[in-house]
């Protein structure tokens, strides 16, 4: 586990998609998070007190997390100075970045020397073996969607935060950077060799005899042409009983494809029963999960109700609706 | 490139799956293989001369291919002790094992040595990207299969040459280790990280203007739980205008899963031409190959009519009839 509370990395981020990782962390697990570190050119903010390196280390700071996608997932001579300097300050460092902490021989070095720890929380296990579909005990939804970075991580942990509000046991299974950093756990299904995608969501969600839920974090979409392998893994490792879809409504291509639509909500899902199928005979969808931020205000509630009519399921944005139209039909 | 002639490894084998990378060289390329080496108890032959490491090197082998897969692809002391033999005997070692030849400090060493090369054929490529879908040039066909270790490498390369004789330019895209080893070049799919399975396709086949064909060797199926992600990253990194399903007719369950039941041909044309469809708008099915080699010979003609009826399309086995329906098919 990553020694809590956090400082938060936005470093020189001008791009709002860029800190997802610090922001989620900042929304899910305020309570651990003492402040964000940004340089002057930074623009950003997700609404903590802004400190220098010292400052969070005097404010409790234990691991500086550097919460940011930066292109290529190369560290620059910025990023890795400011590594140092945490390190020097007493602070474990973490990043889900693709290059590794421990691959930077100076940060390795010093944080050997100081007794500290570096986390790579992409780095996937060990020790993964290939998926079987063996039917096993548990209950198990996972979140799926029309494209890449439309709210699933969001969604799910709402939806795990929901049914723990009625008491009913749920855990949030991650797996992507930002959510492992929120969770303390779970499997970078994106970092893992080919072979293995359906065995890490396994080895994520094994069987369990407690009526609870696993609630397991979608990544990419069937019809995203970059991704949609890891994501029929996920369909098939995660043998879920029931799929909650997301989706962006003002999103107007593909994630990083240009020119390219986003399928229908009615054929997305449609797609994702086929293929869950496989390895869930009775699957079912319950609900469909929108991100409205960037949405008028009073355009929000008639597109819900559309689409709601358009799928027969439950219409909501989970970070500023109810979710228990959603839970009501997982418990139907 | 790996350097020919080739003494082929089978070691202590005893299971005729576990030589498959073997076999596949002798049968498609046996005027680069010298001879065999195998030890006492291995009661398996792929039909060349039986020789011992110094009458392989004295046969003008340059290259011991190592091509078995052994239990856990880990490399026992006894398949350590014959590569070192190879190597002291000054020739060069290739596997494709998911144990790295190089992680091996003694053979690293010696290797390094003698001047010789260990080729690790699972390696993927450093430099891969993660997939576009958008369209480029060139004609592409994809086998895809009901289960994995129907044929589809056999089916491919048998494709090609047939597209060949014909003076059609066609090239076999290897995606897998025997498939590799046999081109001398190529992606081996499976070990790439999950983010980017369609990417190294895309890269295995670029754009190409001179009217000839890739032809892609599949992997998996989109009906095996396990590696149902690699066959759909395939499928959309392809972007094929045709595919062929591969069948094993006399299989009874999904390879490594008792229990599980193969799909039906039909249902598993349609499934591969709609995940197709998302790069490739107009992909069509142009032929069924089965693996007949376990089949009564009376048995073959009414199975291939049958399939042909049920499917509208060609059915032969590749390895023993004319693939002229097929190339027709292709052609109208």
């Amino acid at each position: 586990m990553i020694p809590a509370p956090f400082l938060l990395y936005l470093g020189h981020s001008s791009d709002f998609a860029g800190i997802k990782t610090s922001r989620g962390l900042a929304v899910f697990r305020p309570e651990d998070c003492v402040g964000e570190f940004r340089h002057d050119d930074c623009p950003l903010s997700v609404g903590l007190p802004r400190m220098t390196i010292a400052e969070g280390a005097a404010a409790g700071a234990k691991t500086l997390v550097l919460g940011i996608a930066n292109s290529g997932g190369v560290m620059g001579a910025d990023l890795v100075a400011d590594a140092t300097a945490a390190l020097e300050a007493g602070m474990n460092v973490a990043a889900g970045l693709h290059q590794r902490l421990r691959d930077v021989p100076a940060l390795k070095a010093l944080a050997e020397a100081k007794g500290l720890q570096l986390f790579d929380v992409r780095d996937p296990p060990a020790d993964l073996v290939v998926g079987t579909g063996y039917p096993r005990a548990g209950r198990r939804l996972l979140t799926v969607g029309t494209d890449c970075s439309v709210g699933k991580m969001y969604t799910t942990i709402a939806l795990t935060r929901a049914l723990q509000a009625r008491g009913i046991p749920a855990d949030f299974r991650a797996t992507g950077q930002t959510g492992i950093l929120i969770a303390g756990e779970g499997v970078p299904v994106d970092a893992v060799v080919a072979d293995f995608i359906s065995g890490a969501i396994e080895m994520l969600t094994p069987g369990r005899a407690d009526r609870g839920w696993d609630v397991i974090e979608g990544q990419g979409s069937l019809f995203h042409p970059s991704f949609a392998g890891v994501s029929t893994g996920l369909l098939h490792g995660a043998q879920a009983e029931a799929i909650v879809m997301c989706h962006d409504p003002v999103r107007e291509s593909m994630r990083g494809l240009p020119g390219r639509k986003l399928p229908g909500i009615v054929e997305c899902l449609a797609a994702n029963l086929q293929v869950a199928r496989l390895t869930s005979a009775h699957v079912r969808a319950v609900g469909v999960c929108l991100n409205t931020s960037a949405m008028a205000k009073d355009a929000i509630a008639p597109l819900c109700e559309a689409i709601a009519a358009e799928t027969g399921l439950p219409c909501v944005d989970p970070m500023t609706m109810s979710l228990d139209p959603i839970l009501d039909m997982l418990d139907a």
